[in-house]
């Protein structure tokens, strides 16, 4: 085999999903080098196609995650089942985000697929999940991150619980399904036999909890919103400079030490008031205001260099205008990739963060029309003629 | 083969990590049948078997961050860079979230472990990535959150920039790398050859902003923190409730009226004020307050249930001692999960959150002490002797 094909090479992954969580799954995959074949409603397409922000009447929000798939329409019902079925036949992995019962009622549920390919990895994301009492519930983000805790542990003391500004529970389980999906294949090329994976938004969130969690189960405590501090360590914080804020994270004494030699108060050094963690944690109201003194008159970008400069691990709260020209982020790390969109026209999508050394993930094309590759997959992968096509086209099977 | 083996089994990980990201990634690896070999220094061991909550003396951190690896100790400098090598020849994977350069610094980066094995994938979490002008920059997981995005869409409008109420750089990049490791494996597995993966905290934050960044890439707008609501759609927030706070999530005309006639305001349902969802965004704060005039008086649970009867999306939001207990959660999906260490006692771990029908996820064994894995690693695996573990020991090599 060719050393220089793609980490993914070879996958033919048939992807009905839709919105978010599963498209961001899919996109990681193409990146990578598998084949997606993304599965739309004919005439409609997927919903984020109508998402707002526009280019040149093409959404951005469906650019950025559908890009490097192909594109086909097909009904599922009536004639499309069999064209589907003639698909999963020559596929390695199904993946929906349809409500936990769907595919079922389609009569093409896991059940029935792995009779006719029993290589198949199915994989299925969902609010729920797809068993217990809520299965049937409809899940959103806002409620994965409500059900799985999140919001309650986020926010400031004394306000409200705060969602996380992205679709957290949704690009959770996006990643989860994905270690999931690549799990089961490894089986699968192990043993011939493929399976289910079964990922839920509120599963997802929950996982992500970690100490949050176990403190309650271990002490009996239920985690407070404590703004950015954090319970263990002081300063561990955001601090407000002249033009926006920073993040300062001192986390021991000798860190402590040099933080208040850069802040131009070098008596705090010996201050007996703060020279232990506990202390610093119990007095941290009054050396946020210490710190902000000296923060408040200086900019975001002076108080970083400063700190680091003095060896304390500090950071810009960066604004996504800071974000895309950033020469690390944007330009060294390459977070941010042209792609030219034949209708869109030139385009900036967020590009692969997983960065492989041998088989580097990229952007391989652009999110497709809808029905763009209909011929090309229909025709190409399952020999349909041109009249055939025509024909299905026009009973509205694809 | 036997087809009732894990999904994971037969591969070797030799994991260095610490603290949150990386042990993250392999207790995901290990809950799925990877053989994990953690090494610990020496004496000391992982930070976080010095982080809070403890029960019976061992940390609830570090007990269900290390469920079901092996625990080893080596100082990787002198003779015990030699046992390592041994390790590496021995292994499919490394997995490693020091600083950038501190393996090469030893003798030990990745150019040196692929000479003697050539088959090794090499994983690196780090705060920004190993390339990059801010490549040497300590990374943890506030600065991962303030420099990736994160914060600044996060929180109340007028209000400071918020950081996730968990470690989500951390779990964000935790994830990432396990994809990445899956992926490079799978190369590996056609190739023969590994290579290395490179997972920063950065800019996992950065590819979870999806919308975010498009929205400023597209329109030229900096996206503002919102609170709970979404630019969208309204009503989709949170809403107060007499004992705590739900989600509602109605996104379209219909789910609107039906939201009117379950607060019992049904003759909001033909208000022209409110008909369309370009209306309702716009007088979202008016919708919050005739919505909160019926959540008050009214418990959350009660909400919820005449919510979903109504079929209206809309959940509690779940403080963790409701998650703990929630028949769905705990129960059906069982994302708590019972596990006895033979020091702690009773402990009550989080569940893997990845469900494989045919090779399901479980914790395996309690997390190790501090060497306990060191006769049957380096006396099984590698074959030294009693009497050769015992001066190792005695010169402070394990």
């Amino acid at each position: 085999m060719n050393p220089t094909r793609d980490a993914l090479s070879g996958l033919r992954i048939i992807d009905l999903t839709r919105v978010l969580a599963g498209p961001f799954c899919t996109m990681m995959l193409a990146d990578m080098g598998a084949e997606v074949i993304k599965i739309e409603q004919p005439g409609k397409g997927d919903d984020t196609r109508h998402f707002a922000p526009f280019q040149n009447g093409e959404s951005a929000y469906y650019m950025n995650l559908n890009r490097g798939k192909q594109g086909i329409t097909l009904d599922l019902k009536g004639q499309g089942k069999e064209i589907f079925l003639d698909l999963v036949r020559k596929a390695d992995v199904v993946v929906e985000n349809f409500r936990p019962g769907t595919m079922d009622k389609l009569g093409l549920g896991y059940d029935t697929l792995k009779e006719i390919n029993p290589k198949l990895v199915y994989a299925a994301v969902s609010g729920f999940g797809d068993s217990g009492p809520y299965r049937l519930r409809p899940g959103y983000d806002i409620i994965g991150q409500a059900m799985g805790g999140l919001m309650s542990t986020t926010g400031w003391p004394g306000g409200e619980p705060t969602r996380s500004g992205t679709a957290m529970a949704d690009v959770l389980a996006g990643l989860s399904v994905t270690i999931g999906i690549l799990s089961a294949l490894r089986h699968r090329d192990q043993i011939g036999v493929g399976q289910k994976v079964d990922v839920a938004l509120v599963d997802s969130v929950v996982a992500s909890l970690e100490i949050i969690t176990q403190i309650y189960l271990t002490d009996g405590r239920i985690p407070e919103r404590i703004g950015n501090r954090y319970e263990s360590c002081y300063p561990y914080d955001s601090f407000t400079a002249k033009d926006g804020s920073v993040v300062i994270a001192a986390a021991n004494d000798k860190l402590w030490r040099l933080v208040c030699h850069a802040i131009e108060q070098p008596e705090l050094a010996f201050d007996e008031r703060f020279d232990t963690n506990a202390k610093r944690v119990e007095r941290h109201a009054e050396i946020k205001l210490l710190i902000e003194s000296w923060t408040r008159s200086h900019n975001v970008d002076d108080v970083v260099e400063t700190m680091l400069a003095a060896g304390v691990p500090a950071s810009p709260i960066n604004t996504v205008d800071r974000l895309v020209r950033d020469p690390h982020i944007a330009g060294a790390r390459q977070m941010f990739v042209d792609m030219e969109h034949p209708k869109a026209g030139k385009t900036k999508l967020t590009g692969c963060h997983i960065k492989l050394s041998a088989t580097p993930a990229h952007l391989r094309s652009p999110a497709p029309q809808l029905g763009e590759h209909n011929a090309a997959v229909f025709g190409g992968l399952l020999g349909l003629t041109a009249d055939e096509l025509a024909q299905l086209q026009l009973d509205g099977v694809i």
